[in-house]
């Protein structure tokens, strides 16, 4: 059902410094920069093989986001599993026994149709199920 | 010269649970499960994809992922990416301004040759470079 790790989100406080950074860590410039008006981030990425590395940029303190990085600080913010289907395979998660928090997909950046899990069923990691559209 | 994301760990305090855990996100049993002296880590991964999902249970509360862990709980520890070469790739990034914590590699799980880099450089996320052998 999961696929592969369809993208990684770090959360930073300054965009432009770890572009800078990401782009010697890689030697290339991102792929993509992107505001996400539905998280009220600032975001750049990098296809790293098959998974998107987005760096995250809260715009608004009281985003997901942005209580996320004033609670724990920069770093690794949520993991996102690829799957065909994310309705379905959330309804096999719960099944199973591994609670979701969203009842339908929400959107993400290019349209990425989004379904977080429980943190509290994944050992405090946020992470997610990305449908591609 | 990174060519893919070669493994995430994510620090867990009982990796009997956590397996369960992931056993019914993946569907599957893990690929392996193994102890690493050198780190004085229970480990269970699964591959996801092209990357390696490491589930890391200390067993040492001053090793390095068990200091990790008393300061930052569980979650996400480290991710490390795949290099041909990692003495090779390390002095490319040195030269590029990012600087590195090992001047040889360390052994990880399966002879995995492991050069980290200094997390100040890279916004608080732990990174690591991965050659395998």
């Amino acid at each position: 059902m999961i696929r592969r790790i369809h993208h990684i989100n770090f959360l930073v406080r300054d965009l432009d410094a770890a572009i800078d950074t990401y782009e010697r860590l890689f030697g290339r410039p991102p792929d993509a920069r992107e505001y996400l008006e539905e998280r009220r981030v600032e975001t750049a990425r990098f296809k790293v093989g098959e998974t998107w590395l987005v760096l995250v940029m809260p715009t608004d303190p009281d985003s997901v986001p942005g209580q996320h990085m004033q609670r724990e600080g920069e770093g690794f913010f949520l993991i996102s599993y690829e799957v065909d289907d994310a309705m379905g395979a959330a309804q096999t998660l719960v099944r199973r026994g591994i609670r979701v928090l969203d009842e339908v997909p929400r959107a993400g950046l290019e349209g990425w149709r989004l379904i977080d899990l429980d943190p509290d069923d994944t050992f405090d990691v946020v992470s997610q199920l990305t449908e591609e559209t």
